[in-house]
């Protein structure tokens, strides 16, 4: 018998622009995409990062991946590990304080993290994915 | 009592360049290695990766993918999460297609995707990596 | 009923610079954050990563990563998947030699590893993240 694999897509959400889901379940793992500061999607409005700044995009990217773990029943403290994408090193202290702040009232034991500088499409400064333990 | 630990390596694929395995499952988790567009290993022959373009390096790391799933006993609707490292933003439509073309009649509940730009070692255009849970 | 989720710190391990864990545990997942070549925290002494060279840091980095998998009870040969994070391809060839030096009689059953190439900040030449599955 095998685990039942749910998929989780929040109404705000953009259409991800290729067949994969912005949340998965499976056992007991969850697993939340790669997720970027797109502004929550409106009709016949192209996906729009928040802005003007890394401050704006980064909370938005964080909001959008938030919206995924409570789709999925969970919360910021079964995240065990977030993978933060940036695009400049100059960012990294910037970062840090907003990630600070925005999980401060979130987590009462953090999870672990990486954070490495890629290349990202044209206007993003950030991308965020994570995976929580379920269960 | 600790869970067994398996390696999984498909007869097709190249030796890995370190001690590490193509595949590898541990209690409920099966972890795919990243792979890339390297043809079948041959002997005497370097590992040479498909082409001459993207469609058929990105084709070939598909397939590596899905061998090491296969000789695991999994497929494509146990993968919760694909990594996939490009090496161009320029490239991201054109492997979305094919993405979507690879994937069309291989899942059902499509598993969530983190998708970043990084360096590749010379002639390679594309790495993918891939978590399964199973049971 | 949830997963108690439990964080683990070295005490060799300078203090992260935001909040995350150097480690942290829910459920059957390890999962071990990026870890750099920082050398041992010293008390009034900045982060300072070992050197001279690639071989130093990878070393300490390596020494860091299982400083966290000893405070969790867990050893390499949990380690279902490696992420290798180098900023120059023209280190990969000593990267592996280092690699399998370290592991050669730590692991039986070697685990997945994916490299990829990607900014770092000034003076890190690696970071090296890991997931173990354990019990």
């Amino acid at each position: 018998m095998s685990h039942p694999k749910t998929a989780y897509t929040p109404a705000t959400h953009t259409t991800p622009p290729a067949r994969f889901s912005h949340g998965v379940r499976k056992g007991n793992i969850l697993q939340v995409a790669g997720q970027v500061g797109f502004l929550p999607a409106a009709e016949g409005v192209a996906p729009t990062p928040a802005g003007p700044g890394l401050r704006e995009q980064t909370l938005q990217t964080f909001a959008n991946v938030e919206a995924v773990l409570t789709e999925a029943g969970a919360s910021w403290e079964d995240v065990v590990m977030t993978r933060v994408y940036l695009t400049d090193t100059a960012h990294f202290v910037e970062f840090n304080e907003i990630f600070n702040e925005y999980l401060a009232d979130r987590v009462e034991v953090p999870g672990a993290r990486t954070t490495v500088y890629v290349g990202l499409p044209a206007g993003l400064l950030i991308e965020i994915d994570a995976q929580a333990v379920l269960g």
